[in-house]
């Protein structure tokens, strides 16, 4: 399995991606970066190995010098078919070698470098001992708007994948929810994602009346049952980009208070989008959802940040949380999601992946906020 | 999806496992031990997270102390249904809370502690920070045979794997194999055996002709042809434990050439299969099957280790390998399976799962090992 966005980007691609984030890595003071496989190794070279094991594959970028790929020799003639494969130099080792000394080899042995966030404790620990004067930073808390800005093309994979994300809650909104359990609605929702050209699904929540109180309830056995509320939170990659919604939806006809918490969970996701313009902090989109949710009395149900990044993950910096003072970028990709969650009733969420743009924010999902009636 | 081994065990196995664990570091002269999501946790606890994100998850257990599972509030109610919930501590955290405080609360802040080799280097960084005077060591490194020898009940889940996998054998080489893409024989394999109880495959190689070459070939568009060596190697969990075989068949008849070399891939791994017994050195498994390979004159195109070993993974310690001295003990599993890469022309590998007995080695695979015909 290779990178899925392998399609999508060029070897400059990759080599621009590469030349920036070294670049900002030496303004950041840093003598280089080391990136383990995942996200940031995808979206820096296209490359996904065949497997994460402990062989070490790691990417060595620093300033001046030409990106590097350490990979063992069994890893190789997968490495070469990469993308980005042509914007770098594949150095790979064989069992028995050992990969840390070489690694070692192409750095300087005292100075301070960025390593991917999952980069696996045995290869930092065996990195230090190959270089014992050399520190360390987590790469996403050095550098973490690395790939926070997408450029037009991501864009444009991000809009086609929240369009996805939108067909299929379309399409969830009609099948029966009474009388089925929630892991039925939740295949439901990983086929239809799957139709819509996800290649990876990475959640389909269906959190049904008492369970949609705890936000991150997946889909279990319950079945759902006539005056239930549903939360359904779906998501996953699509060429490579990731999608992220949440609707909550009603089976039959809801009472006065659960349209009224609907409402509220409402305003205060249209709030959250109306505080997004660059230059804006990231905490003040977390404020305006929950000032709202807070003068209508329901503060303390609203227990998760307002929202997270989302790219080549569906999961990453910038955060929308309270002492995030960073400023939002055009360019930038985010979940925007307050919830009420009433601990044994029911919790609502509504969630809609954002954008930054010059005059504001674009959403990337718009299918209706209202509370939709399923059957 | 919580750990798939959470039927076969109870809180008090676990709450053995975690003891013996904490003992043997204390042994080892560490201070505790940090344990990350991934196979050291599902062994130890039968707790998988939902998901691994940034959010810190961490088992920390040291000699004398009750063991304590750091975890995400959000994650909490699901870390209280794994199976070794009762044998242990929840202690949860909220968004904006610092974990690393509260874990480095638990310990000796001047400590060594063996770090599961897949932590994130995110959370060894924090963890550091936290706790200046600490220093770490791999798990796998500090405890290399933690995990190695199986019990009773999990040499009992090892053979039901095997023989799903053998099962999936006997069914595979009768499906046809000439006319069709790699990619629809591997659909095949995955297929079986998932029907044979498999929840999770790790790997369905299909290499066939000259991509049998490359050892770490998976399976792709070729079309194989009349005339074609086919190496199949496949695996994965099932309740939680891993099987792992490998079988080379030839579509239609072969040639004295592939049938030689064949007969040289089988002796040795009959020599390497003979060579399992308690006290005897790992590294003595891989030289007398290398030995085999290279009297007959093949000894370059054997091209990596005899065996790994397997359990709730498919790849862990022990490692058949040159160097690799220490003693096989009664209950460990591991592969042996040599193989001949001849480039650009054909490849040939044998793979058994063998665990050691008091007597020698026991064989989890049991198929035929002569050169199967396909069609």
């Amino acid at each position: 399995m290779t990178g899925s966005t392998a399609a999508s980007f060029t070897a400059d691609d990759y080599r621009a991606r590469m030349e920036r984030a070294a670049r900002t890595a030496a303004e950041a003071g840093l003598a280089g970066l080391l990136v383990a496989p995942g996200p940031d190794l995808v979206w820096l070279t296209g490359y996904t190995p065949p497997a994460v094991t402990e062989r070490l594959t790691l990417l060595v970028l620093s300033a001046g010098q030409d990106p590097v790929l350490v990979v063992p020799a069994l890893e190789a003639p997968d490495a070469h078919r990469a993308a980005g494969a042509a914007a770098l130099t594949l150095r790979d080792w064989t069992d028995g070698k050992d990969p840390y000394a070489a690694t070692a080899a192409l750095l300087d042995p005292a100075g301070r470098f960025g390593i991917s966030d999952n980069a696996w404790a045995l290869h930092l620990l065996a990195l230090r001992q190959a270089m014992p004067g050399s520190s360390y930073a987590s790469l996403t808390e050095a550098l973490p708007m690395l790939r926070a800005v997408k450029d037009a093309a991501e864009l444009d994979l991000m809009a086609a994948a929240g369009a996805a994300a939108d067909a299929t809650f379309e399409e969830i909104r009609n099948v029966p929810f009474a009388g089925r359990p929630e892991s039925e609605v939740a295949a439901d929702l990983d086929r239809l994602l799957r139709r819509h050209g996800h290649e990876q699904v990475d959640f389909t929540i269906v959190a049904s009346g008492p369970n949609g109180a705890d936000p991150h309830h997946e889909a279990g056995d319950r079945v759902i049952a006539r005056g239930d509320m549903v939360v359904l939170d779906f998501g996953g990659l699509r060429d490579g980009y990731g999608s992220d919604t949440s609707r909550t939806v009603h089976v039959g006809e809801p009472t006065d208070e659960e349209r009224r918490v609907h409402d509220i969970v409402r305003e205060a996701q249209e709030a959250g989008f109306r505080a997004v313009r660059p230059g804006a902090a990231c905490q003040d989109v977390d404020r305006a959802a929950r000032e709202v949710i807070a003068a209508a009395g329901y503060g303390e149900y609203f227990i998760h940040r307002t929202g997270h990044g989302i790219g080549v993950t569906t999961h990453e910096p910038p955060y929308m949380i309270e002492g995030e003072e960073r400023p939002l970028v055009p360019g930038m990709c985010f979940s925007v999601e307050p919830g009420v969650y009433l601990p044994g009733r029911f919790g609502v969420r509504i969630e809609d992946i954002v954008t930054v743009t010059e005059d504001g924010g674009r959403r990337l999902n718009t299918t209706a906020r209202e509370l939709v009636i399923v059957e």
